[in-house]
């Protein structure tokens, strides 16, 4: 059997690397058929006492933070792990893909330099939100390209279609645009010139306009948008499944309903955002998922499984808890 | 007992006026001590056999589509549902303010004619939306305004202070700023230099930025943003409301769990937006309030609600059903 090996990324994150070595050991645990490189401290590493045999060090001492600026970190003279994590997938055959939970800014920086497809100009943010028809819609971006022009929702199109297309085995995805009614007239500047860049577009299956509380309705499987309205879609889904299910647990205590936990749970097992989220980078040559910066070890465990779900052809969530 | 009326444009609306006049004798009985004004075709409204001298007559029997231009419209020989309902709430002192379902650039292009403050630029769409606090938020700009500039964002704030601060009586309503991320960096170019200005303007207590999982928070009672960005919160805080209370709703069927029924009623109390929903015009001499094109009749009471419980100074969703 072909070496399949996943990098982890373990600078950068909010809690530290201590959690993200604890989801390097869950992703060790979880799949026996994988192996880790993981960029990052060596004397931290070795410290964890993971199974030997089972992952090599990519040593970096450094990160790149919020105040810093990601393109003058590649002139550090002490290796950064991000980079050196996707530099590292550039060169191996047998890597399924780069996980990440630092800096959003230096991970595009570091994809750019090391993984950029060649048909790509820049690469862009997915996420895969899940529809109430029981599908996935791949909302692209989600906050990686902000204020970008009519071309670059174009290009997101493509991207994203590719991703279906290769993921859900769907031929010809169905392309929406973001906008604020579901008219060709209605958006603004920016959407009315991408509706007609998209119409006009032989190699999408473009249906039109989707507005806001139609994003995981299943009417398409691409959801185009420039990144910071891709934004708020991203997180005001998540924060309104948070706040519904809040409501439901208050609900449930104070009223003595003991079904509400069994609602609860079926609701967090469709709505989960925390534990679904990994953004996936599209337009790489290399799979690249980026936690978001408070992720806990689970997340990291999930992050690998969408890797080995891809690398199978498998649907993305497949079998995660 | 001073009189109390309330003028409602018929027409328009994607149900016709038959569900309007259905609205308005919920209206009706539902306010003893309110009277309507009905703009409409006058055999229309005279057919419908509402309360004798409870009502009077708008004779209007054109409207405006969307596929009208709203400017050209004045200068139409028939006289125009929206302008002329909007027109007599300028002349009227006893008028609470004015419902529409019709074409929001109608409203608003016969309201900058007809009721537009002295201080104010244009007109902004507002919605105020329940927090998990159990408070509310004032969203504006939910739409009328796309495209606009930074010196816009900065006058969406003072009218939501305005707003908030005579309806619940905050002495210094909070302003938060919609962004992609709560660090004062963060954002598109229109929010970071909105951002600069509202930090600067002693007139707002301006608390940074607020990001899409935080817009229903409770974190500020003023959210502003750029009327497409207000858009997607909107439409999609509703969208995301629907799809959970759908899913509860399904799951309760399919796995016999009586509760939900419950539950559902105590979610759709809290956040059916529907039937909370009608836009609330900030900066005009009198209260405008836009249903949505698709509202039923118990939509044109709950706004004429809303209308009654600002002019009485109450909480704006007291008492809705």
């Amino acid at each position: 059997m072909e070496n399949r090996e996943i990098i982890i990324d373990l600078l950068g994150s909010d809690l530290g690397p201590g959690e993200m070595l604890e989801g390097a050991r869950m992703v060790l645990e979880s799949f026996p058929g994988i192996s880790l490189a993981l960029a990052g401290p060596r004397a931290l590493i070795e410290a964890a006492g993971l199974p030997e045999g089972r992952y090599r060090i990519l040593e970096a001492d450094s990160t790149v933070t919020n105040l810093d600026n990601p393109v003058e970190a590649f002139y550090r003279k002490e290796p950064v792990s991000v980079f050196i994590a996707l530099e590292e997938a550039s060169r191996c055959d047998g890597v399924l893909g780069v996980i990440s939970a630092g800096n959003t800014g230096a991970l595009f920086a570091g994809a750019i330099r090391y993984l950029l497809e060649d048909r790509t100009a820049r690469p862009c943010m997915a996420a895969i939100l899940p529809t109430t028809e029981g599908g996935f819609t791949c909302l692209v971006d989600t906050g990686a390209s902000i204020d970008c022009g009519p071309a670059q929702l174009v290009e997101f199109a493509h991207r994203g279609s590719d991703f279906m297309r290769r993921l859900y085995k769907i031929d010809s995805p169905r392309v929406g645009l973001l906008s604020n009614g579901a008219e060709p007239t209605k958006g603004n500047k920016l959407v009315k010139e991408a509706h007609a860049l998209l119409a006009k577009d032989e190699g999408i299956n473009f249906i039109g306009n989707i507005e806001g509380n139609k994003t995981l309705s299943g009417l398409c499987d691409v959801l185009v948008c420039e990144g910071f309205a891709g934004n708020q879609v991203l997180k005001n889904s998540e924060g309104m499944a948070v706040n519904l299910i809040t409501e439901i647990v208050k609900y449930g205590k104070t009223h003595g309903v003991p079904a509400a936990k069994e609602i609860v749970g079926y609701l967090m097992s469709r709505f989960d955002f925390a534990s679904l989220g990994a953004g996936i980078m599209l337009g790489t040559r290399k799979l690249v998922l980026k936690n978001r910066g408070s992720c806990r070890r689970d997340a990291v465990r999930n992050a690998a499984r969408i890797l080995v779900n891809l690398a199978d052809n498998k649907s993305l969530y497949e079998s995660v808890n």
